[in-house]
């Protein structure tokens, strides 16, 4: 029964969503933010490794999954956000937990069955697939929710990479 | 007598340079590299913390300075090295160690006078303020030298930041 944890990353907010998977049936354990106020860059990446870690203690996940980033317009922010992925993928490492990266459309493509699906499509199939009454809050959460139940359906053989 | 621990950040090799600097005298304590063989690049994150852990422990600097990166035409690499360069913050800010931060063209005028100074010019300036009998090797050992004298020079307010 693996515990899949999803994360989305970010500085101000890092989404994640921890799901388990036991005899097929997929459920949610937890989802939320990492969130770090605007100031000093190094104490900002500090809060969130120690938030992330103090989690990860919580959870026992056997895996992490992390949405790998691709080139948008601003620049400066995929710069500052790779920083926060760069210590996710630390903080992992530190614990021996073995990571999982998956494009934004791997992730689209493997819960929806769309690579193009927008937000809305994307929240709705996260809170059917894990059968909760409502769309999982904030956005950055349900994206972490995402990223794990992509991880599943992607190591149970539903899909292949594109 | 500060000691500054200059770093130059990348994933297969990260400079470093420390100085220190005594009753005006700057002369240099060590500098050289953490490498990392291909492979996970979780792993590599985890082996880049460690060693700098180690540096930051033997050596313990008053701060770090660090040099900021730019888009390059290699985006794909800019982002693999702000990854490490988000783990040499938060390795800095675990120890509480304070983080500056330079650009490139800040570092070259700090240290030559030029901000359009090329490699030989700087690497023969960071010898000739440090009274090495050699240009420092590898490269990148010598980039982390003149991040750390850079520092020096700024905070002697020698120089405005441009």
């Amino acid at each position: 029964m693996p515990i899949i944890f999803g994360v989305d990353p970010g500085i101000a907010t890092t989404g994640y969503g921890i799901i388990d998977e036991k005899e097929g049936k997929i459920s949610s354990l937890a989802h939320g933010c990492i969130s770090t106020k605007p100031g000093d860059q190094s104490r900002r990446l500090a809060i969130l490794h120690q938030e992330l870690q103090e989690l990860l203690y919580t959870f026992q996940p056997s895996c992490i999954a992390v949405e790998q980033l691709y080139f948008s317009k601003n620049t400066t922010t995929a710069l500052i956000v790779s920083e926060a992925r760069g210590v996710i993928l630390l903080t992992a490492a530190l614990l021996s937990i073995p990571v999982f990266e998956y494009t934004p459309k791997q992730v689209k493509l493997a819960v929806t069955g769309s690579g193009s699906a927008d937000k809305y499509q994307m929240q709705n199939m996260v809170a059917r697939i894990l059968q909760l009454d409502s769309v999982p809050k904030p956005d950055d959460a349900a994206d972490g929710l995402a990223i794990a139940l992509c991880h599943i359906q992607m190591h149970r053989g539903k899909m292949n990479n594109d």
